[in-house]
């Protein structure tokens, strides 16, 4: 039998329930968790905040597992087998379908509305399709990515799904080549698009968050500048802006916060002419007042919604966390690690921001 | 003498007043008016919406008129000399500087802050630089456009700023072969949005709006569906969009209304991945409200604000007219003509919207 | 038994065989074949210049048909249930695969290496995989499109794979509002390539092409001006362009006339910074000679490879088709029919122009 | 009087000749000169290989001086007074007159026909509008930059024109977060591209070029790869290439060689659907053979001319050559210094490569 936690419904407790070892079909892939990610997004599950998921389930979404068997010869995404015993990440999103109007006309995947993932649309009845479960079945099809040569289960899972959803971010933002960049916020979203921003060739990069040693952790990831929400104004936070841009505001700005406000207070720090990456906004936390004239058209402002990640960003997001793995420390945003038995502590370590990033670690595996 | 309708303040009747017959400087030119167009604009500038208007002002940005004198060889912008007598148009927008960090660097000349626009940012006492007088001084380097054959004088003030305006929000919009686009509004500005998003290869072209002669005006711009703003409530507008998009909602949005709350119903009107350009916000008429989760982020939308015009889009947007005079009759618009005494109906006239576009006429040039 | 044209090697007389009836497997779908296009690819493959083409193989990419059978129930790409006795077309390159580097990560799915092409691709022991043929098997998962409302199979057939073809080709070339054109060749792609070309907001659009017939289709494909090759230099050429443009050449300029030579000729036409398509170089015929300072560095020139078509080429192309119909009469491409048994003639035609368009007509269906 | 080395007319030695000292206009001002650069433009030059240069001239197009003497309240690109004693740089490239058309309408600056560069466009008898001289002249309007605080002068020279061009191939480039990049050239402009490549962004970069120790400058440019041409065959490269990218290519080449045969080698080490940058054919070398089905057509590549350099590449090149002064050490460039009497043995020094990057210094300024 195989362990696993199962979030019944919003605000319960989670139980730990037995279920039935898997028997991969062909083309499928078991894999034996290491680790998975406690993400905001399980915060939001366990409030109820997204519509349709399909109650109980095994939350989890962004996982590290071993092989322990395929049904079949399986090919990893470089079109190499998958071998038993390797160390292997997978797309949480999957079955983009390839054949919808989203996908083949407007070309814009990430709105495909056939996707699944993992730990989030399946119910638990359907099988171990979460990562908070001592087991994961791969279903056919699943992009499976070995971890690279030099790149930890540590640091892959420190990275989670900040990485390729910041990496989309910064994508979406277009940096040029010295540009000043503000990023609102600092959880691990706000850490990778610190990371990638400055990898893109930005001169100033300034994070405004909190808390103090997520700041920390936004300058080891080559942030200029922090300003602490609890300590330092919007106004001030506006003048600061201003003042290390000769009175223009950033090229751009990036939303990664998760607060509606952060959205009032981007325009004004971005320039005439800039660019404003909305990506934070998961869930509907409500509504806010804008101002049209003086916030976007006189502003000739750019703004982009950014939802959902697609293979490429993880793909090259993992490319260059192995080239850098020694300058930008995605490890070390792994401050907590909790069982399947914990998994009710590991949500609320997130939601009252005490962990930066905690894993849920079903087995043996220990960091 | 030459005489003008100066705004002295706003919210006080018109002046006509006299002035001195110009001199020209090295390089500038003298034109006797033909006819001036009343814009939204003015009526904006009647009510103080605009910031730093130095009143009391000499109204009219965009006009026409024949060449009474030049003060030595001057040149239009394809670089042939300008000759007495002939019919020209003038960018009412000059002295992008060139020499800015926005010009320079940020490449967004339309936010470079040295602009000059005549009919708004000159004092009557600097001399006849708005078009509502017998005559207009075109200062050096002002870009002189005589008029393409066949474009007759009302063609072009049909045309207008909205022309320009118009041209730059479709511009902004990328529109793409085949795609379903709304336009927000069914002034001058809609109008030439509805033509060129007709001209840039859109399949379907709904135009929202009113009152009802403006939308069979946007009929002959070749929309294929009108709703009317003051028979069709939201909830039918966007049931209606949804209808014939295979309820994906459209591909590009273009505000161009000037009222606050289409900004609030525009991203609903467009599709996951869409692109809404928001050109028409021009003064401050408030705030709204908004939801950036449902409304941006989830939709993984694209919002730009369009600020201004610059050359290229009146140098093109010109050609076109050119092209299509007959089958875009920007003649059409053209529903009121005032004297420089009747300057207050003008306004009136247009902020009622019983005209489409109105135009002061100082001298003997008639319709 | 079905009778189907099979071209065994290359050089060889095509020969009519005969095959039993298909029998589909689930979402297998079965048409009676109306007719299919005689392309320059069928040229090409009939010199044996493609490489890996499995002879011998039943030719015929682009086709139409009534549908006889579904094996179960099959969608078209809008998500309908195909149904008996319908007209449809469907997508000649399918198997583009969704999860190959190419998909994911570069995002180019035209040059995806699994993609598979009827009438191409496909040896003819493994079935009705070509359009020269009584009846065609559409293997599960090929992308089905009927025919819209309004647009006859002579009228998609005229189109054929010239029209997503030079569709592609435009949406590469990015014109602007204004744009003035030169689209070199005037053969079914070049046709295509004009109208599309023509809806993307072009003021002037130049044709270099010949022969006479194919020229006066340009025009009534809103050419505005045509140079035929075979009575005009290429110095004249060049000075026409330059004429017609104050000396500077074509914002834009098309290559989709399957010539070497006339890459040697495009970036001369084209003004600086201007960009350059190659679109028609489907096969190795030749090297060229071209001096990269003059023709590419000095003129700040963009060249643009464009190889294969996607869905949305298609799909977005038909739409425009329906919507033109009367504008642009496709139809009117379409020359000259051949029964099976005349396949050996309707190549011949094709390579020597005497045909536009040729069809293959396997059955009763008459234009 | 002033003494500047002048090139008479191409291939003659270059002479050290006498001026009066100049006397700025309002708006000008007198640098000393500290040291300017000798670039294989000059080389160029002293072969008479561009066209329309009116000899004789005072070679020397980037320069440093300090500010002698301000004709009037001259203002700096950032608006403040250029005062007495600064150190300053300027732009070379002036005069883009931006009323032009492809100034305005096609918003191509770098090849606005009215463009003047100090050291080539300016004969000698015009005055001191060259950098080979004790002082130089900045005429009204020229832009100056004031050296950042932490860039030295040898800092500043070591990129030199080099630093912009490689700047600008880099943002035509267009590279992605997780490119592989080959850079064809390892001269100044090569090691800047790499620089400037490595900062967008990318994984892998190689650097193709020759001899051993500006290889060794590459691989200080933080270049993971260098291949010699002297000793690896273009077949060893391409399968180098092929073999770092899973045997695909590289996302993005840069040609900053000036050989024409990089151009010819060029494509092939591109991916399918990669970008292929031409920004090394600076002067007429001969023309190429390429095959335009292979290498363009089915490549579907994206190849862009790039010629001269704007405002906003200096500008934000300058910002991230001060950010990263220590990471890439452009001082590291300068190899030899050359008097003025010595300039024939400059430009000896940089055609046979002897030199990486020589300097003429006129004055008593030293390394």
């Amino acid at each position: 039998m195989v362990r696993a936690a199962v979030m019944t419904q919003p605000l319960q407790p989670l139980e730990v329930r037995e279920y039935p070892d898997p028997e991969p079909a062909a083309g499928e892939v078991v894999l034996e968790t290491l680790c998975s990610e406690v993400c905001g997004t399980d915060v939001h599950l366990y409030h109820g905040r997204l519509a349709g998921v399909p109650y109980p389930i095994i939350p989890g979404h962004v996982s590290v597992g071993r092989v322990m068997e395929t049904a079949g010869e399986v090919l990893d995404v470089d079109g190499r087998p998958v071998e038993r015993d390797q160390i292997v990440t997978f797309l949480d999103v999957h079955e983009t379908c390839g054949h919808c109007w989203y996908c083949l006309v407007a070309q814009e995947t990430t709105k495909c509305p056939h996707r699944k993932v993992y730990g989030i649309t399946y119910p638990a009845d359907e099988g171990l399709l979460g990562g908070w479960s001592e087991q994961i079945l791969l279903k056919a099809g699943v992009k499976i990515v070995p971890l690279p040569e030099g790149v930890e289960v540590v640091d892959y899972i420190g990275g989670g799904c900040g990485l390729s959803t910041g990496f989309h971010a910064v994508e979406r933002a277009d940096i040029r080549l010295g540009d000043t960049v503000v990023v609102q916020g600092s959880g691990p979203v706000g850490l990778s698009a610190t990371a990638f921003a400055r990898l893109s060739g930005a001169d100033q990069v300034i994070v405004v968050g909190a808390p103090e040693n997520r700041l920390a952790l936004a300058e080891a990831f080559e942030a200029d500048h922090t300003l602490d929400i609890n300590r330092v104004s919007p106004d001030e936070r506006l003048e600061f802006v201003l003042g290390v841009t000769a009175g223009r505001g950033a090229d751009v700005v990036i939303e990664v916060s998760g607060n509606p406000q952060a959205v009032v207070e981007g325009p004004d720090l971005a320039r005439d002419g800039g660019t404003y990456v909305i990506a934070g906004q998961y869930t509907d936390a409500g509504s806010i007042t804008i101002n049209p004239h003086l916030q976007i058209n006189k502003k000739h402002l750019n703004i982009r919604g950014c939802w959902g990640t697609a293979f490429t960003h993880v793909y090259r997001g993992l490319r260059l966390m192995a080239r850098y793995r020694d300058r930008f420390r995605w490890r070390d945003l792994v401050s907590h690690t909790f069982l399947l038995e914990e998994a009710d502590e590991a949500l609320a370590s997130v939601e009252k921001l005490e962990a930066t990033k905690a894993l849920v670690v079903p087995g043996t595996w220990r960091l």
